[in-house]
C-alpha cells in the first residue's frame, strides 16, 4: 500500500488512481438504495467533528461529493450474515461508495474515514487539507464472523463507554461484538420479571486486591455494581447496530451464576454462596436442574432475545464444575429421571432445553466448547476458547464455529515482556506479531467442514480490567491486527505492511482517544 | 518348619527337639515376674473352652505345666515400644515361655496355641489329644509397629465385634491396632464436653447404594447410626491391652469432618453441608482455621487421650482440599495474621497445634502423609499411605514412618480376579502373595535413615463393608501374610512355605469363625 495509504484492515484490493479529492464545506453526502441513508447520515457524523463541514445527506440519485448506493438487498444466509463487499471509488470526480446492501456501504465509509488524513478522527475542528488519495478499491472480508468479546461483568462500564468501544470496532470492519453480561462477580442485565438479578445481582461487597492466586487473598472492603437497564440495552443495540455491528449477548449458564444464585437461591443446589463472588477463578456454584430453574433461565432469554435482535445468543457453558450436581441428592433424582448417565450429559441436557427453546424462538444457541462435552444439538454452534480442538471436532461434526482460543486472542493477557513492566494481568504473553501470525482456520480441519469456521474473535475479560481505559490499552493495537487477520486472505497478510499502516493508524487512535499500547 | 508345625507369622528360630508334651485335665500355669500373672490368665482364657480343661493360674516359681516368667521390666523405647523377644521351650517336662516383660511372654503364648492341634481354636470342647511337639524357639519381631487399622465410621462395629477382631490381631502377634473413628459419614466416639458429635454427628439419613462412581447416585433411605460411648471405649482398649496391643485412636482433621461440621456448624467455613455424608469419597469441607476451632479440637483429644493411653494419638491430615479455605476471607485474613503465604502452610499449621498439644501431654501425633505438605514438626510421626514416597521423604527428615501403601496394605482392596466374582469393593487388586512379596522397609530409604522406619500395618476402609463377616473375608487372609512380613526378617520369607503353613492355619481360623477368604 502506498505509504499515505494506511487503511486498517487492509482492503483486499486496492489500486491507486491518477489525482485526487478534497473535501470541502460544500461537500455532500447522497445515498441511494435500500439503507443508504442511514449510512450516509453516519457517514456525516463521523465527518463534521474534524471538518467544521455540514455534510447535509440527501436521498436519491441526485449528485453528491460522496455518494453511497446500495444496489439491492442484504439477504443474510443461515447464519444471519449479509454479503459486506463494497466498492469504493476517489476520483477527481468525487467519492462513490457501492454495495448491494447497507452493511456492505458501512463498512466502505469506514475505509473511507481511514483514506482522509488522520485528523479526521479529532473531536473538534482541525486545520487541514482533507484530501482523498485517488483510489479504486474492491473489498470483502474473507470470514463472516469477526467479532471481539467484552466482559462487563467482572467490571462495569458505562453506556458511553461501550458504546465508544463499539464505534472502534466499526472503525475497524468488525463486526460482532459479544458482551459477557452475567457471571460470579456481577448480573449486568435489567430482567423484568426477575428484578432481584439486578438489586442484589449487580451488587458485590467487596473487590480482591491484586491476582487470584495471591495469597493471603486481600479484599478492597469496598463495593461494587451496575447494571444495564433495558432501556440502556436498547441504546447500546441501537448504537452498535446503526453501525451494522452484531450484539451477541451472553447469559453463561450453568456455571458462572453465583450472582443469579445469590439473588435466587432456589435457581442453586446448596447454600454454600453467601454473596455475589469478590474474587476471581471458577467457583463451585452452578444452577441446579429443576425444572423450575430451566423455566427461569428461558424467562430470562425471553426478555434477551427480546432486546438484542441478532441471530446469535450466548449461552456460555464453560467452566461448570460437575460437583455439586455429583453432591446433590435432587441432581441425581433428577438424572435418574432424564435417563442420564453423569453429570457431563446432564450438562448437555441443559443444553438441548435452552437450545430447542432459542430454536423455537427462530435463533440459534452458541456457546464455549463445554458446550460439546455430553453430545450438542445440531444447530448449535461452538465458540472455541480451551484450543482449537473444540472448534474442530465441532466443526467435523457439522457444528458452526467461531475460534477465540485462549492461546491466540485473549486480550486480557499480557502483551508484551517483562510482564513486570505491564499492569498486573491475569497471565499469558500473546504479542501483537502472535495475533497478527494468527489464522483462525485450523491446519487440522479438512477441506469438507472448513464453511462451518464463521470467523474468530478477540476477548477481554475484566477481572484486572477496572477501567475503560485499561481496557482500550489491552485491546489496542491488538484488536487491529486481529480485525486483519478477520478481514484480509491468509495469503495477503504482510506484517511489515502491517506495523507500517499501523504507525499512521496509532494517529488516528490518538485522535479518537483511543488508551492503547505503546509501541 | 515341619509338617505338623505351622506357625504364622513364623518364629524367627524353631528347633525341633526330641519327645513331645500333652496338656491334660491337671495342666496348670505358673507366672513368675512383673507382669506374667496377667498373661497367664490370657492363656487359660484361650486354651480353656476347647480342652475343657481348667488351667488354673498360679503366681510364682512352683512348677507349672506351662511356666510363664518374665525375666526384667518393660523399658518402653522413645516410641513407647518395648522389647517383644520370647523363648518358647517345649520338651517332655512341659512348656516354658520366657520374655524379658510380659508383652513378649504374650507374644509367646500366642506361639504357644498354634503350636497346638488347630481345634484349640475351637469354642467348644473337643475331643483332641493336646499334643505339643518338643520344640526351641526363640523369636523376636522384625518391626516395631505391626498394625491393622478398621474403619468404624463408614461402617460401626459393635463393641463384641471389634474385640473379637483385635483378638484374630493377637494371634498374629500384631501389636497394634489403628481405629479410624472419625469421618464424614459418621463420628463414632462419645466426647462428653461435646454431646453433639454423637448425638447429631452419628447419625446419617441414608446410605449410597452401589459405587460411589455410579451415576446416577442411588440411595437406600434407612437411617444409619452408632457410636462408642467413653465406657465402651473403656471396655475395648482394656481388652486389647490385656493383648498388649495398643490402640492408636485417629480423629480425622482438618478434612473428613462433615459430621462434626454438622454437629457444630461453627467448625466450618460455610454452611454447604446439609447432613452427615450419605456417600462416599472426599467432601470439599474442612475445618475452619478460628482460634475457637482450635480449641475444640483440643478438647476432643485430650478426652480421647484420657482414653487411649498409648503413645500415638493420630489425627488424619489426608485428602483435606483446599477450596474452602482458599474461598473463605476469614480463612485468608487468619493467614494474613499468621503470616502463611498458602493454603498448605495453613494446614501445616493447624497441624503444629495438634502437635504442640499432644507433645506436651506426653505424646506423639502421627498423620496420614499430607502432613508433610507444608513443613512438619519435628516429634511429628507419618504414615505413608499415598505409595511410599511421603514415608521416604519423612524418614529423610528424621520423621517416624509407618509403612501403609495403598497400593499394596489396602485390604478393602479387592483380592483377586476376576473382581467380578467378588463382592463390591472400592477397587484396586491386592493379592495375597503380592502383600506377602512386600516390603516395608524402601529400597530408596538411605541406610542412616532406616531406623525411622517403626514398621508397617494394613488398612481396611469399610464403604463397601458393612458387616464384621465382610471385614474377615476382606482381612483375612492377607492379614496374616502382612503379619509375617512384620514380622519375619526379609530373608527368611518363603512364600511357598507360608501358603503351607496358612492350609493349615485355616483350619483355625475356621474353628475361630473368622469368615476368610476361601482358597
Amino acid at each position: 500500500m502506498p505509504e499515505t495509504i494506511s487503511i486498517i484492515p487492509r482492503p483486499k484490493y486496492l489500486r491507486m488512481g491518477n489525482g485526487r479529492f478534497t473535501l470541502n464545506q460544500v461537500s455532500t453526502i447522497a445515498c441511494s438504495g435500500e439503507g443508504a441513508l442511514a449510512v450516509g447520515h453516519l457517514l456525516a457524523y463521523y465527518l463534521r467533528p474534524a471538518t467544521g463541514f455540514a455534510f447535509p445527506v440527501t436521498e436519491g440519485h441526485a449528485s453528491g461529493t460522496i455518494r453511497l448506493e446500495a444496489t439491492g438487498t442484504a439477504t443474510p444466509d443461515e447464519a444471519g450474515f449479509v454479503d459486506e463487499r463494497y466498492t469504493l471509488t476517489v476520483n477527481d470526480a468525487g467519492v462513490s461508495v457501492k454495495a448491494q446492501n447497507a452493511t456492505g456501504l458501512t463498512r466502505g465509509i469506514q475505509s473511507l474515514r481511514q483514506l482522509l488524513p488522520t485528523a479526521i478522527m479529532a473531536d473538534a475542528v482541525q486545520e487541514a487539507e482533507w484530501v482523498l488519495p485517488a483510489v479504486e478499491i474492491e473489498d470483502a472480508p474473507r470470514f463472516r464472523w469477526r467479532g471481539q468479546h467484552l466482559d462487563v461483568s467482572r467490571h462495569f462500564f458505562t453506556v458511553d463507554e461501550v458504546c465508544q468501544f463499539i464505534d472502534f470496532l466499526a472503525l475497524h470492519r468488525l463486526n460482532i461484538c459479544h458482551l459477557h453480561l452475567t457471571d460470579d462477580q456481577g448480573w449486568r442485565i435489567e430482567i423484568k420479571k426477575y428484578p432481584r438479578l439486578t438489586e442484589i445481582g449487580s451488587r458485590r461487597e467487596s473487590t480482591l486486591i491484586g491476582h487470584e492466586s495471591d495469597r493471603p487473598r486481600r479484599y478492597d472492603q469496598t463495593p461494587y455494581g451496575g447494571f444495564y437497564t433495558q432501556e440502556e440495552i436498547k441504546q447500546i443495540v441501537d448504537f452498535a447496530a446503526r453501525r451494522h455491528i452484531t450484539l451477541v449477548p451472553e447469559i453463561d449458564m450453568p456455571g458462572h451464576m453465583v450472582a443469579a444464585i445469590i439473588a435466587y437461591p432456589e435457581l442453586g443446589n446448596f447454600k454454600t454462596e453467601t454473596r455475589v463472588r469478590c474474587h476471581w477463578g471458577i467457583s463451585q456454584s452452578v444452577l441446579n436442574v429443576e425444572e423450575s430453574t430451566i423455566a427461569f433461565m428461558k424467562d430470562v432469554l425471553a426478555e434477551v432475545m427480546a432486546l438484542f435482535p441478532g441471530r446469535f445468543i450466548h449461552v456460555g457453558g464453560d467452566e461448570a464444575p460437575k460437583f455439586e450436581w455429583s453432591e446433590s441428592e435432587r441432581a441425581q433424582a433428577r438424572m435418574a429421571e432424564l435417563g442420564l448417565h453423569n453429570e457431563e450429559e446432564l450438562q448437555s441436557w441443559f443444553i438441548r432445553q435452552m437450545d430447542s427453546y432459542i430454536a423455537a424462538s427462530g435463533r440459534r444457541l452458541i456457546g464455549w466448547d463445554e458446550i460439546l462435552e455430553g453430545g450438542l444439538a445440531a444447530g448449535a454452534a461452538v465458540m472455541s476458547w480451551r484450543g482449537e480442538e473444540g472448534g474442530i471436532e465441532a466443526a467435523s461434526h457439522g457444528h458452526d464455529v467461531v475460534m477465540a482460543p485462549n492461546q491466540r486472542v485473549y486480550f486480557d493477557h499480557y502483551q508484551s515482556e517483562p510482564t513486570a513492566n505491564e499492569p498486573l494481568a491475569i497471565g499469558g504473553l500473546t504479542t501483537l506479531a502472535s495475533v497478527y501470525a494468527y489464522d483462525p482456520m485450523p491446519e487440522a480441519l479438512s477441506e469438507k467442514h472448513r464453511h462451518h469456521v464463521l470467523g474468530g474473535q478477540g476477548q477481554i475479560w475484566t477481572e484486572y480490567i477496572p477501567t475503560m481505559e485499561h481496557v482500550e490499552y489491552m485491546g489496542f493495537p491488538r484488536i487491529c491486527a486481529l480485525a486483519e487477520v478477520l478481514w484480509l486472505e491468509k495469503e495477503r497478510k504482510d506484517y511489515a505492511d502491517f506495523r507500517q499502516r499501523l504507525y499512521r493508524h496509532r494517529e488516528r487512535l490518538d485522535y479518537l482517544g483511543v488508551n492503547a499500547h505503546p509501541e
